[in-house]
């Protein structure tokens, strides 16, 4: 099939957002997405951008996304974050998923990262597959832990 | 008791170390350590600094640490991560875990920041106690993933 991935520009934020709040439907969150259009492109395009973000294409639009950050690990030293690789679900299983993740790991690889991260629901079998079909380690006994923005509020409240 | 917070300096990265190792070997991954006393200098103190640390110390030396850097969510915005709160074993129960925190949060409610996340093993129940009792929400369901250095190699290798 006829995809390119490219970098995405501030022009694809709509079609980013919609791709994230259909992942977020799919996740059992539909009301968590709380970012809008113009959030991502002051985060994503500004002077120092908080993401990096790859697009795959085809002729009618934005079937994929890759979105991602810098981390660190104190055990092993400068990592990358994939913080989102979204395909739209009537387009799966046609090679874009793993096109993105090539132009990730290629990316993090350039750095010299010590570690690609990212996060799945632990239901969600077919993407735990596919990670592990390309290497990843899903570590089934490390959760995830969230203080929310109610919850800094309340927090520091109560100090 | 007594013990006060500040920002790490450079000097402390040895003890910082010492209490990243300490961690390992208590989340039985004493081999996991690859960093040194270097990089955490190099990394945590040059000009665009990859992480920012606060110790805990009394009369005697660094007893605890917090380690942070900022991360983003495309749900809520920006987010800041607490990589590392690690209070050496015999001075747990004294309060230096939560003056930690209170300064970790206190620091992302500056920032302005959507969301603070970490990450918890699934079996230390003081720790999951200890951050469900400020309000944070360990997400069982969601899992850690890693693309380590070794399969990072090979991923590039089969590309």
């Amino acid at each position: 099939m006829n995809f390119s991935i490219r970098k995405a520009i501030k022009e694809d934020m709509p079609q980013v957002l919609h791709l994230i709040q259909e992942l977020a439907v799919f996740e059992k969150e539909e009301n968590a997405v709380e970012i809008s259009v113009d959030d991502l492109v002051s985060d994503g395009f500004g002077a120092s951008p908080l993401f990096k973000c790859l697009v795959a294409e085809d002729s009618e639009g934005i079937k994929g996304i890759a979105i991602m950050y810098a981390r660190y690990s104190t055990w092993k030293g400068p990592s990358l974050h994939l913080e989102d690789l979204i395909v739209t679900q009537k387009m799966r299983g046609r090679g874009i998923g793993t096109a993105l993740l090539n132009e990730v790991v290629t990316y993090g690889n350039s750095l010299g990262v010590k570690r690609i991260n990212w996060e799945v629901l632990d239901w969600n079998e077919p993407a735990i597959a596919f990670y592990e079909s390309k290497g990843a380690n899903v570590m089934r006994d490390w959760d995830v832990v969230h203080l929310n923005e109610k919850a800094i509020q309340n927090y520091i409240t109560n100090i």
